[in-house]
């Protein structure tokens, strides 16, 4: 690492900054593996040629396909991954924006300790004490506003992790099974020397189950219970927004919800007590300078993983 | 890579060489996103407690276990793997072992013809058609150990290979549904400033799901459709072997099965054509230096995806 500038987070958002990192390694670990996987395939499919053995020609060459197939679920997979990576972001970026509130917060609190102490006429006090005041009430609503955030988004994250993780399990497992039916048309029955097998007679048993493995991951469909969410009408600036017309409570999943992401520049007119966030507190550089510096490291690793493959 | 010297695999086995070496590289891939995947579930578990929110702490704690135990799986796919490998392997010595019989039989049958050209009347002639005599019955020999052993290797390596393909998507479906209840626990009814989220009242819950996780876990059997083997009375030597009392084709396969690397030292009583392999042949220190060479080779690239992780 040539230099460390950028790499703080705010103390609120490291913990989640430092997952989102490792997912990244792990998702350029299944990358990896997926390209390999493809390679596999092909050199398995040409190796199954030059043993001029009809039977291993055959079968080898099928099994490419599937293997090559159960490659691009892997790949397929990590990329569902990055999109709930995406979602863990969004609620490490309301981490990282609420900070600046609390230490707003902690500064006035300090500074009035502070001049109670040295100066306890000085009128400044008073003027502290009622942007104190308005802290607390900025605070509140960005405390507010990270529980909903987070809540919603740990719930919409991990259902896209799990769904990923059934849904690349259910079509290996297809594609898997498949396979078996393939080795099965090989006849291992040992010859002695000068003999030669038979010529292979399962061309057509083998291309069939290329055929129906194809038919079962097209009409293949992710079935899992559904996570509930009673976020539907959570509003702009991260708060309970107006009941959506005739969608009760667990039933919301469906109603737009807005990226949290995007409430920052809406809080001003919206929030609930009226205060208006400082200027630190909705700045989106921070965020952005953040998101930068992260993918700058993160390149690095994700290529050295390329180079090894 | 410091010298090329030890890398040159017998033609024949080069394209296996190949694939044991990807293999390698793929399998370096799964156990880093293991590793990263185990890192991540205590991660999550310690965010969760960061963010002094009782639901979103207990909750998070349980997935990571989950998450964790999603990992192990994806660890033990690639020991697995390792295993698949290794039979690859078997097949690769023997490729390897039969190149110098093919090479010698080409090697007498060009002094032959350059001799016939040269030197018509020479009686080395006559003794060097009697050594290609022997050189084709080894080589006979050698072609139909191959051909059986090719046979019945392959089947064995990718009957382990999709028989892990299938464990580990089965286990970490399990694993996932549970996830998924977890995560029905979290109430995501967005509160307003100043307001707290009710107290969690699904401790009980939480605790239940991760018990029947692990009981179904430790219920789990691998129901797959039978790899069927004529292979069982494959003989010392590679070749059909008496057939096993009372045991007919296709029920074989839970007879033992000399391994393919031992044949070499036992050819010698058991062949039946009763010829000898030539040194070059039988000699198992071409394979053995390949192997060793392969390991330094491979261990590099595996350290390599370790620190990437």
């Amino acid at each position: 690492m040539a230099s460390l500038r950028g790499t703080q987070q705010p103390e609120l958002s490291k913990k989640l900054f430092k997952i989102i990192k490792s997912e990244n390694h792990a998702i350029g670990a299944y990358e990896a593996a997926a390209r390999e996987r493809v390679g596999i395939a092909q050199q398995l499919s040409e190796w199954g040629e030059a043993t001029e053995d009809e039977t291993i020609s055959e079968i080898s060459d099928k099994l490419g396909v599937l293997l090559a197939e159960i490659a691009e679920q892997e790949d397929i997979y990590a990329q569902a991954l990055e999109e709930y990576r995406g979602v863990l972001k969004q609620i490490r970026n309301t981490e990282s924006s609420v900070q600046p509130s609390r230490d707003h917060k902690t500064k006035v609190s300090d500074e009035i300790a502070k001049l109670k102490y040295k100066e306890p006429q000085s009128t400044k006090i008073v003027q502290l004490e009622q942007e104190l005041v308005r802290a607390e009430a900025q605070s509140l609503v960005a405390e507010a506003q990270l529980s909903n955030i987070t809540r919603q988004k740990f719930k919409e994250a991990y259902d896209h992790h799990f769904a990923a993780t059934i849904e690349r399990a259910e079509k290996q497992i297809i594609l898997a099974k498949h396979a078996r039916r393939l080795l099965n048309l090989v006849d291992d029955t040992p010859i002695v020397p000068g003999d030669v097998h038979p010529p292979f007679a399962e061309v057509e048993a083998a291309r069939q189950v290329l055929t129906d493995a194809e038919d079962d991951l097209r009409h293949y469909q992710l079935d899992v219970e559904p996570i509930h969410s009673n976020a539907g009408n959570l509003g702009v600036g991260a708060m309970p927004g107006a009941p959506v017309p005739g969608v009760g409570a667990g039933e919301t999943s469906g109603a737009p919800v807005p990226e949290s992401t995007t409430y920052e520049s809406t809080v001003r007119n919206e929030s609930p007590v009226g205060v208006q966030y400082d200027k630190a507190g909705s700045a989106p550089y921070p965020l952005e300078e953040a998101d930068r510096v992260e993918r700058q490291q993160q390149e690095v690793p994700r290529q050295e993983v390329s180079n090894v493959a």
